[in-house]
Formats: C-alpha cells, structure tokens, sequence
C-alpha cells in the first residue's frame, strides 16, 4: 500500500532521516510501551520501523486486556495507512514491503492468563505473540528481578511455558528474575527473548541480565533486545557511542544472531501513569514521591531515531550485515522459529 | 436463641452424643470446606461446634468471592436457628451460649486479593476473618508446599500481611511452602494460624509442618490446628489412638497453648469437584484418572464425631482443661488476639 499524501491535519513529526544503509534494513522493534495515538505511529514510520511490539498488558487480567486489544482491532482500522497487524513473519516482510508498520501483540506479563491454562490459547487466538512470564512482581508463574528471592519457574509456569511452546506464543523474561529466566530457558521447548533489557555489565541493575544467563539465552538461540530505557543504560546522559559498543561488545560476547534491539519506548506516556506502569495496585503511591518519567538521551527520543542508531552501529565497526541483523534480522528469525509464517 | 422444635422434614442427622466433660467445651473447628447445605450444618450443632471456619474461596478470584460470601449471607437468613456470623470473639462466646454455630468466613488463598492491597480491607468490611496465604500453587504472595521451590513471603507477600495485621485478619500458612510460612511468622505482628496441617513426623507430607516450623510458630504465640484430612493422618485405617496420641505429643513438643483442631471437613462434596478444588484451573483435568475423595476414618466422619474425640484426648490422659484447650480455648485465645472482641 502507498503511503497516504501529506496531509496538513497530520501531527507534526521529526523529519524522516535517510539511513546509512542501502536499501534501508528490515527493522523490528523488540518492545514499545507507548500511550499510542497517530503521532506515535508517525514516528514509527519516520525510523522506518517494519514491525513494532505493542505492549497490551502489563497488571491487566483477562477482562481489562480484552479491552487492550480490542483498542489495537480499533487502531488498525483508523490507521490502516500507516499499521498492519502482525501474526507471524509473513505479516513482517508485507509491513516492510509496504511501507508501513507492522504491530504484533503481546504482554509484559502473565497476569492476562490469570489463573487459566487455557487462556492462553484463547489469547493466541486473537493475535496475542508474545508474553512476559512475570512483570515487577512475583506471580503464579515465577519470580521477577525485583523480588528479594526468586522462586524459579513454578509448575504453573512450567505448564504456561509449555503451553506458550504449542501454540508458538514467544517466551520473554525481560523483567523476570535470573534464576526463573535459566528455568525458562530450559524448559522451552524454543529459544526464549529477552525484548527489553541490557547485560549487567554495562549498567548494574536487577533488570539488566548477567553474562551467564545472557550465555545461556543464545546457546539455545535465544535474542536480547538491547534497551534504550535511560534507567537501564546508565541514565540520559549516556552518549550514543557507549551504547553502540556495548552492542559490539555483546555481540563478542555471545554473537551475533543474538543481539537486538528492544527500545521499551514510552512515547506519550504521563507522569500520572507511571505509579501504575511500576507498581500496578500491589502497594498504595507514596504520597509523597511524585514519579516522573525519566528523559531518554538526546540521540534517541522516538523512533524516528533508528537511522541515528544504525548510524552509530556503523561508528563502532559493525559492517552492513551485521546491523542488518541486530536492526531486525535476527528478531525476524527467532520469529519465524517460534511463531511461525 | 432457643433450638427450634424438631421438624420432621428435617435431615437425619447422626444421634447427638454426649460430652465426656461437664458443662460441654467451647468447640471451634480451624477450618470445614463443606459443600454447605442443612445437612452439614445439623451435624456441627449434633457435635457441639460452637463455630467452624467456613472456606469461601480456594481459587476464586474477587468477583467469585464475592458471590461465595452473598450465598453465606443468605445461609445466615435461611438457618438462623442453626448460625450465627461471627465477626470476632464475643460473636463465638455468644454462639455457643446459645447453641448455635458460629460461622467466621474465611480464604485458603489470597487469590480473592487478585493483585489488589485494598481489597484486603474490602473483604475485612465483608466479615472476612482470615486468609490463607498460599493454596497449592505459587501466587502472587508467596510459595506453596507442593511448588518444587518455595520464594519465601514476595515483596507484594509482605504488604498483604501488614495490611491483613493492621485490620485484624488472620494470617494462615496450612497449605505454605515452609520457607514462605517461617518468613510469614516473623514478618507478621500477630501470631498466625496453621488452620490445617499435622507435624511431619506423624505423617511425612509436604502439607504437613516441620518441627522446626512448629517451634517457630508458637514461639510467636501462634496455633496449629491438627487436621482430620485421611491423607495427612496416613489414612482412613490411623486408629483414633493414634490421631490422639499425636495431639498429646505436639502438646509435649510446642506446649499446650499452641494446639488445636482444624477437620478440614468436607462433607457433601462430590467426587466431580475434587478436580476443581485441587488444582483449579492451572493444569488441564488427566482424562485417565478418576479422582474420589478419601474416606474418613470411622470414628470422625463428620462435625457430630467431636465429643468422639474428646474421649480419645481423655483416653491418651489429656486432662480436661487441656482438652478444652485444645477444642477451643486455644482458637479463642487467638482470635481474640489477632480478630480481636
């Protein structure tokens, strides 16, 4: 599909940077929680993104993430011009082809399964690709980063792993605690993801991954998606070069079919919200902090700034087939692995 | 409240015994999870139960919780002459003064607590008096005894019981992984209940309590109430003796005031939901087993066989004041101390 004419009741949006490669990369964003309307969709397609995954739960149970994803059938009506649903890797070289942006489904969190082994077919059945095994909490499922003790996989994760497995539903341990993430590795059957997170290395955070895990993620052929999030690169000042060399670093470390990107793009996103997106409804809001968002590096404020990423790429020594790859190739194969055409 | 006349539609209920002990003890039951009809309740009065902890959830989330606590409201209407709630101590010396049965309405899980702090005072303003912290999975508080890895209390665990503390809700760790169960008797500012479960060494079963566990317990003032279930006692054929002998040993072993009774009575359940209450929804039914539920023991097959075991205590030379500590005093004392008058 053609992209629509410019049309003067459009949102304002950076302008479209050209790419340093030719013909521009297939690019797959491994994660983007953003508080969507259309000017975030423009962004999208000015970083010349070919398929994006939308968070649509992050505390919510089934009910209130039907409503979620409901809203996504909603947008990709709206917005046709600009969006396609994704359901496998077909759905991304279409998006790509077409010049628009592809948005699969998925969650930061096992909470829409509920208590329900059942649910989850039913939520892959309306297009969900994708599920965090646990967000900032412990759940029926295992143990998240943030706990003080991480339980492993419990046997309901064990059981929600395998279902996850024969349906083609992708495993993320993003948030998840270390040892439940070695649990997950093993027990899938397929290579798992981490679409959002960093290695320890570069910058010490329960959210951010050790060697070994990060190790053990790609001998079973598993991705990191490497996150812009400023708190787990180090803070908005953190220049680009650093980041990029951690790329080239970590591909040393554990290769390069297995290192990505994952912005966890916030874009829109109120101060108001933030309470909610940390800490769900398991603690009542410390009146007296006022949460704000943190301000991302000036090299990267959307997605519109991909080309400047590819860019840096380029700056630290990865060549053309190289940021191909981490740009969206190997999220494409790890996609087309687990979930399938 | 007087008894009203006998009724010739009434259900045949077993003969009433008498009591070994003059005037008749205070009984309350940790915990009955019945399916509740005038049957079930005709046999607590035929046995003297001056109140019963009434499970109303296992599984259930809020919404279903709350359709559980309406049919005990309507319970309360339909058999005043049999029940009485109880919202704290005075209710329960009230009940038994009048020859009645106290109910108090209870959980075995938080899961009725969904992801939700406030709904812990939600369900306090609806008369619930007590939660037990984990069923047979690992939730979103901690782990349970059947997980092969117990978290300990989780950080959304802590929260729960200073909240369940600060409103006067008893904190119950039957089904808890023992790591989860020694965390939750240091953290909680009350003592806390096992409504359920047996020592180990009198039957080996993960829903059974260690004795170091035990020690702990009623180092923190708290209570075991020993259970009847056949398949924590070793079986239908354990001799009353047996069962009896055990309560005189635990007496010996953590002291008189930490000992008491909790059936687990479930009357009137058919063998079609024994599925349902085991495992919930978490796991998919094995279509190859036919699951039923064990027989009781003959001499305690329903609430009407407590003066039966009130002979027992005596035959083991448990005197009658421990007895009636054992019946009852020891849950008063609790609850008046944790649920308060």
């Amino acid at each position: 599909m053609p992209q629509q004419p410019a049309d003067p009741t459009e949102p304002a949006v950076p302008h479209r940077r050209s790419w340093p490669l030719e013909p521009a990369p297939l690019v797959i964003d491994g994660v983007e929680i953003n508080r969507w309307d259309r000017q975030v969709l423009l962004e999208a397609r000015a970083g010349g993104v070919s398929t994006l995954h939308a968070t649509c739960a992050v505390w919510e149970d089934a009910r209130e993430t039907l409503r979620a994803l409901g809203a996504w059938r909603r947008r990709f009506a709206d917005h046709g011009d600009l969006i396609t649903p994704v359901r496998g890797t077909d759905d991304i070289e279409r998006a790509h082809a077409q010049g628009r942006t592809g948005v699969m489904l998925g969650f930061q969190n096992t909470s829409p399964f509920e208590d329900d082994i059942e649910l989850v077919e039913t939520f892959h059945r309306i297009d969900v690709r994708c599920a965090q095994l646990t967000y900032n909490v412990q759940n029926l499922v295992g143990g998240s980063c943030f706990e003080p003790s991480d339980s492993g996989l419990s046997r309901f994760g064990e059981a929600i792993v395998a279902e996850m497995n024969r349906l083609g539903m992708l495993v993320d341990c993003s948030h998840v605690g270390e040892w439940t993430t070695r649990d997950a590795i093993e027990a899938s059957r397929d290579p798992i993801a981490l679409t959002h997170a960093n290695p320890r290395w570069f910058c010490d955070s329960p959210r951010n991954k050790s060697s070994e895990t990060l190790k053990a993620l790609a001998a079973r052929g598993g991705v990191i998606g490497c996150t812009l999030y400023p708190l787990f690169i180090g803070g908005t000042d953190t220049p680009r070069e650093a980041f990029c060399q951690m790329i080239a670093d970590l591909v040393e470390e554990i290769g390069l079919d297995h290192v990505a990107i994952g912005t966890d793009l916030t874009r829109g996103q109120p101060d108001a919200d933030l309470g909610w997106l940390r800490d769900g409804r398991w603690r009542r809001p410390d009146p007296e902090q006022r949460l704000s968002w943190p301000e991302w590096p000036a090299w990267f404020r959307s997605a519109a700034d991909f080309p400047a990423l590819a860019e840096g790429l380029l700056e630290v020594g990865l060549d053309e087939a190289a940021i191909r790859k981490v740009l969206g190739e190997n999220w494409l194969r790890l996609l087309g692995q687990v979930v399938g055409p």
